[in-house]
């Protein structure tokens, strides 16, 4: 450590001088601002090699203080060559997922005010805030009053607290106290959820202590969608065996092609088993902000709990996952643990929301919604979301009439899941013989790996990719706030052009 | 839904127009600026009832687009009166967590990129940077090259990382994928801290299904400190009723009082017995940044995992919690899942953060400490927490020298324990009878009850409390960056004049 002359930067011993903050700040508004205006001037996919970053940055700390402006030239010169613009209007990967002006400004705010509420009292505004915009949004989804929501980071920890509450519940468990296994009498745990699922269903399972193995991933139809006559049979076969069934996850929205499961089946079915039905509509509950889209959330009024991100479709900033639980004395009974330092006389009187999850630690994350909320109100954002779901329709429309292009699964909300497949390889697939059309599986297998890459590496455009029955599927996703059919149009020619040429230059003798 | 004509504030369909981004940006900025420069006009803890404030806020939803002035004008007239102003230079309470001016510079910029890093792929500086400055950290706290950092929101989610990867590495076990019992043979599992440990240690252990009962806490000496002699005779016991012992958690810095665990006689016992060593520095691991304070992480160097706060004590908005872990492979072996949707060509020649952690959503919080460091410099920051320090031992100067207040707990770090505890109560406590004693203990438990009641009330300063041995006692935290001597001798100056008026008024005539 240096031990030279103390330059402090600014205010003594104290923070930034507020004029110098004030500076700064002007300056960063403004490269945000020109940034969000223009984030097209950016090739979409960071165009880096790995270590490049860490090698422009140096090996020791900085052992003084150093001026802003060396901060902020290395912003442009150091950081942003290696950043991935989720930003880019043609950012069509994972789910495109996007913030907005007033949900960075409500950023902003949450980091200035610094409160951690864990306790009503370490900042009352944020618990009551908190509460009311979730029931804001709760109205906006037109889910029942029962629903309490709490605030999480992630659908990864939504979820997690969810199953953590199912299994809370499970008759002659005592898995808080006893832990697993609480009793030699109680079998086995076993979780359901579709193969479609998300990681981080089984990634909870497996923190919670259930296991891998704890968790039954359900076959589902030719849309993606949980079978509930798979599901049920599981169940019937697993208490056969011994096992404890306890939850069921069903999925509004999975991430590879959004398929959304049969939720009044399957909350008849957990009805009937006295099941926990979690929903994790992370992704899709988003569009149920829309009268005509309410629909898929059909039977989640009857879920024990749901998980619905403002971080994916709303919107709002990365982190701010809302999850919403019809029994919360149930997650206070798993979580709830007050020591002495952190007891307070309000008591039972107000929520304290440390006592409904994983982290003792509650940002003001109810900033970010309440000025979202109001900035656009729930007509703009149906808006966006309408005009998203339109552009989707749009670019489906024209891989159906494309004879190079085949459509890999249904399109219930703003993600296509397709692929190249040259016309004449069509025939090959369905009239030929097992080997030849395993041949051109391959093929096409690698061609369209190649023209993601290809298509990627453009920085027009960005796509992830997903598997469908062992078939390298190609994702278009839309919800970037700053999309337009221009950007979508954009991405189809690239994709029919990259295409054409990739499959003159790579298809194989045989298949010619 | 409201179905009226569609105002959408700003940019047609898209995200708020840039100027007015720019003219909200500024606004906000000088807001913060000025709410910065004297956040001392509030009262520091709110002064609202339970409701009060969700009271002042619309029922249903916004249903069309609102002025961004209406939103800023709410600010002032809704939330800011139901704020618990951390930031103020007299906010003592639980730990004096603080930003800075960089830091929220820093998450400005984290949620204009808005990138998700759960792959290096999705944005190569996020996830690079964040091995960066994790190395500086390790750096200015002198850990060993062998640990490897992860950035996780909070302490809570990086302790329950350490203890799922001691879990992992359970011989016999295979709690990812059998989870809890994997195997009827295997015994059940223990964990050992201290009874003065965070609140997230006993919870990791009940999310994980090691349960309540998993959790054995050891006690502690007259400084508050683990006791290993009882930690060894505790493992010993164990293992003798067929309980299998795994994780050792260690705190530098406990909640209570601060105190600091032996961590290198317990090291001695984790390597004999071959447990996981996880320390607990989230608040303490701070003042290690001091060459002088360094020997406060004595024996860490051993440690397995190590979680420091920057969010505590190195002046980051929360959240930031930095993890550090010499067997990152464990943890990728605990956590990784790598759906279809998720596969990237880079495979092993990267780091993708998802493989190391809880959530799949991984923020670029590495910005904040990039642009701190940077702006205060390693002197610059360590001369801010030598400050503290110094400020704590003045205050327990004043403590110590007055005849009517006891302190109760040595201050290794900036938080000083203490009680009003009259002078002439004090002779009764040592040299009467048991009854009577208790009596002056019950009365001097309502009488700190009441001061801490009242100087809160003030608005000019604010306290926690913990219980030690039975006994409320008051805890004045230093770890604002705003705080300076002259808010330290006004709490204090509170403290007397409220404890002398309390106690005239309220001891109880048996008593005087």
């Amino acid at each position: 450590m240096a031990r030279g002359p103390v330059d402090l930067n600014g205010a003594g011993l104290g923070d930034m001088d507020p004029e110098a903050f004030r500076k700064y700040g002007y300056q960063l508004i403004d490269w945000i601002a020109e940034y969000l205006a223009h984030p097209e001037r950016y090739p979409v996919l960071a165009h880096v090699q790995p270590g490049e970053i860490r090698a422009k940055l140096p090996e020791a700390p900085p052992e003084g203080p150093e001026p802003m402006e060396a901060i902020l030239h290395d912003l442009d010169r150091v950081i942003v060559p290696g950043i991935t613009h989720w930003n880019h209007p043609a950012f069509f990967g994972y789910f495109g997922i996007s913030g907005s002006g007033p949900g960075i400004l409500g950023e902003l705010l949450c980091a200035a005010f610094n409160v951690n509420a864990m306790l009503w009292k370490t900042s009352p505004s944020a618990t009551e805030l908190e509460e009311v915009v979730l029931d804001w949004l709760r109205q906006m989804l037109g889910l029942p009053l029962s629903f309490t929501g709490v605030i999480n980071d992630t659908a990864s920890i939504s979820s997690l607290c969810a199953i953590a509450a199912a299994r809370e519940v499970v008759p002659g468990l005592k898995a808080r106290q006893e832990g697993l296994p609480g009793r030699p009498d109680v079998p086995r745990l076993r979780l359901y959820t579709s193969e479609q699922a998300h990681s981080s269903i089984e990634k909870g399972a497996i923190v919670l202590g259930v296991g891998q193995e704890g968790v039954r991933k359900i076959r589902t139809d030719v849309a993606f969608r949980m079978d509930p006559e798979a599901l049920e049979a599981a169940i019937a076969q697993d208490l056969k065996a011994g096992w404890r069934p306890f939850c069921v996850v069903a999925t509004v929205g999975t991430t590879s092609t959004t398929s959304i499961d049969p939720v009044p089946e399957i909350a008849d079915l957990c009805h009937r088993y006295n099941l926990w039905l979690h929903v994790d509509a992370a992704y899709g509950g988003a569009a149920a902000v829309l009268p005509e889209m309410r629909h898929v959330l059909d039977g989640c009024e009857r879920a024990d709990s749901l998980v619905m991100n403002p971080h994916k479709w709303l919107f709002t900033p990365i982190d701010l996952s809302a999850f919403y639980c019809r029994h919360p004395e149930v997650l206070k009974r798993a979580f709830s643990l007050v020591p002495d330092y952190l007891r307070t006389a309000e008591g039972e009187a107000v929520t304290n929301y440390m006592d409904y999850g994983v982290q003792l630690g509650h940002r003001f994350r109810a900033l970010k919604l309440w000025m979202i909320f109001r900035y656009f109100g729930w007509d703009g954002i149906a808006a966006r979301i309408r005009e998203h779901l339109r552009m989707a329709q749009t670019f489906m429309a024209w891989v159906d009439a494309d004879p190079d292009s085949e459509r890999l699964a249904p399109v219930p909300f703003s993600v296509v899941c397709f692929r190249a497949r040259p016309r004449d390889l069509a025939d090959r697939l369905t009239s030929a013989g097992t080997q030849e059309a395993q041949e051109v599986e391959r093929y096409l297998n690698l061609l369209n790996e190649a023209l993601l890459e290809a298509v990627n590496q453009t920085g027009e455009a960005f796509l992830s990719s997903t598997r469908l029955h062992g078939r390298v599927t190609l994702r278009l996703a839309i919800g970037n706030i700053r999309t337009t059919k221009a950007h979508v149009a954009r991405a189809w020619e690239l994709l029919r052009s990259h295409g054409a040429r990739l499959d003159r230059e790579r298809r194989p003798p045989t298949l010619r």
